[in-house]
């Protein structure tokens, strides 16, 4: 069954205001087994809005609409919803009296214009709304359920959980909805996309999602069925494939992120990771100190941006640095171990590299090099990457990480 | 002139994901003069979106896609639109060489799923990506133009503001829209909106628009006119007694945000830097290195997230550490002091605090202590903060800047 979202309201046509209203429906419509194919922004334009409504009804079996209920001359929630269904608004009494004595008691006289509110569609269910004036409607039309609900989330979520779920699990048929989100690091997208959709393309179920971020890519798998053991079945012959073909390149299977992950093997292992960044800035550091509780494996690090810092804090020898350059191997090296030592760390983690926007006198933008020192010695890796100075980053905080994820499940790197 | 935004993509109908690219989209238009009367967010489905195109078209002048544009199978945008207008798909055998010389520079082989991406739409223009690997496209076609872009925000947006701005600004008619932004640290949203809101609410243009983020507010003003010196004059007229009214509270007025205001004023009087982090772990040095050319000023800086490391690398002593606690006054100063003395730069920044989730023994959750350290001595400043882990540290780097900018500008912090 499917559903789509309609959110009304000119000032959610700014470019400071995101209608996040449907994010809420589409997580309890998802849990009922319904999909949401569409979602709508439109302004306060009744001509708009109807045809809008007219379309989603082609496309859905569930339509909800959020927003345009208040009192005002630009709120036509009401008015477009009948015009789409041909039908005539009916003024109750009883509605209005509601409203006149709900203001009676905030002390307050109503304004005539809160009238409009006691306007329903002919053949609507009224929806109470405990939290604010505007009520809202359900209406049924052939094989189709239609949602008016108020704007503002507060009112939103309650009418919603309290009116239209009881009513939509007698709607819907019962279906469960599984989701999976493996995450893999280090990565390309077409590369991934390459290797696994031989297995994903053949099932329709579960529909298989493919996000690529900086460096990040999730693969959401997302199954259905009537009971949850089928759907978790339907998960597990589509993810078994993907993790083979995959093997130890995906690095989080409930979608955690990499510095959660790499947190979680370092306390594992008893293991206490130290830093020395450069060309990332203390990118790395706040990424791992992002995660509560990092303070039990994560000692410290070193932002050493000046070559006169790697020397004096990390040790890096003038004879490297000139030799070789603030961006090389040797440095990479000197900074992981010089850092170690400094620490008395498990594993130190080193970044050095050039992310411009001006290449410097010796390596081309997007060189990065980075270093793993642990008691047995330092291994060193350079990537090329391209893109923009965040972006170069980015990508070199990602590959760090990795590097240390793969130390510690014992991966060849 | 209208437009309407269609991002597509199936995970941004999940309860995960928004569309944040037509908030982007939606200002620039504006800028432009063009209102945007609908958004859509659509599923990776050629015969939704093609309907959806055709649809748009009818409505609006200027249409724009977001997303959809990768190499993978689930990636429709190319065939929906080519559909929607009833043209071919056509293969640029050069848009295909392009794209793997741009692999083969980064190493690696291009896997044979990108040659979609060098299917261009009958007589359209190819817009050139270069952050990422999909092309996008821009078709005229009788009275409406159609611009495909690829979903990544900062492709879409490096693509949009050079490629498509202006090919729009011959497409539309003239309008001058000028627009300053006014940045403020460290003042609640209310606060500020009590204190200039009786000046700009007499105007209805410009338009003034307050975005509130984290421990940083931004005044938009964006005036429009036939001519620049009339548009000039407008916005003028406005942001005279705002400026009046919030003084050396505004850090910027040309939107740059703090990290490079700081760098200019540090770089104006020769000036260099070097950071002392406990709790924001490495986000202070993050911000400020993500500056191009931040290296002529920063010298480096040390995460001292344990109690060892704030003796060890900066000095601070047993006792303060024992007596005080890591999250003092007293420990703010010895780290700025010691950050200062092992660097030899001309001011450091320290931070100290407690983000949680659980507080520490000593202090509650969301307790911050700055110091900054010059030739003088040291200034430390204690704040509380409220909020989660990441709103804490983010307030916290904020607050460091902004007692820095105040020093170098010589106004009392």
């Amino acid at each position: 069954m499917n559903a789509e979202i309609i959110a009304v309201g000119s000032e959610l046509l700014t470019p400071q205001r995101l209608d996040t209203n449907s994010l809420f429906l589409t997580d309890q419509l998802n849990g009922l087994g319904v999909e949401v194919t569409t979602k709508y922004v439109v302004g306060d334009d009744r001509e708009r809005l109807a045809h809008t409504v007219r379309r989603a009804l082609a496309n859905a079996e569930v339509v909800i609409l959020s927003g345009g209920l208040g009192p005002t001359e630009d709120d036509v929630t009401r008015d477009a919803v009948a015009m789409a269904l041909d039908r005539k608004l009916v003024f109750h009494a009883e509605i209005a009296d509601q409203l006149e004595q709900r203001f009676r008691q905030a002390g307050r006289t109503m304004a005539e214009v809160n009238r409009r509110q006691a306007f329903l569609i002919e053949g609507a269910e009224i929806l109470p709304n405990d939290r604010g004036t505007a009520p809202g409607q359900w209406i049924e039309e052939s094989h189709a359920a239609i949602m008016l609900l108020p704007g503002p989330p507060h009112e939103l979520k309650a009418m919603f959980t309290r009116q239209c779920l009881p009513r939509l699990e007698r709607f819907v048929p019962k279906l469960v909805i599984l989701t999976l989100v493996m995450r893999v690091a280090g990565m390309a997208e077409s590369d991934l996309d390459q290797t696994i959709s031989p297995v994903y393309k053949k099932y329709e179920n579960p529909v298989t999602t493919i996000l690529a971020g900086d460096g990040d890519i999730q693969i959401h798998l997302r199954a259905r069925s009537a009971t949850e053991g089928e759907a978790s079945a339907l998960l597990a012959e589509v993810a078994g494939p993907i993790e083979l073909l995959l093997g130890d390149r995906i690095y989080s299977r409930n979608g955690e992120p990499l510095e959660a992950v790499v947190g979680d093997l370092l306390s594992k292992h008893h293991a206490t990771l130290s830093l020395a960044e450069s060309v990332t800035g203390g990118w790395l550091a706040q990424r791992i100190t992002s995660i509560p509780g990092s303070s039990n494996y994560f000692l410290g690090g070193f932002v050493a941006y000046s070559k006169k810092l790697k020397s004096e804090l990390l040790g890096v020898s003038e004879e490297i640095l000139e030799h070789h350059g603030a961006v090389s191997k040797e440095t990479a090296e000197a900074m992981a171990i010089g850092a170690r030592r400094r620490t008395g760390s498990t594993f130190a983690l080193s970044i050095t590299g050039e992310a411009g926007p001006e290449p410097s006198e010796k390596v081309p933008v997007g060189t990065v090099y980075v270093g793993l020192a642990d008691a047995a010695g330092c291994l060193v890796v350079h990537r090329q990457f391209f893109g923009d100075r965040a972006r170069i980053r980015v990508f070199a905080t990602q590959m760090a990480l990795d590097m240390l994820r793969k130390k510690c499940t014992l991966v060849a790197v």
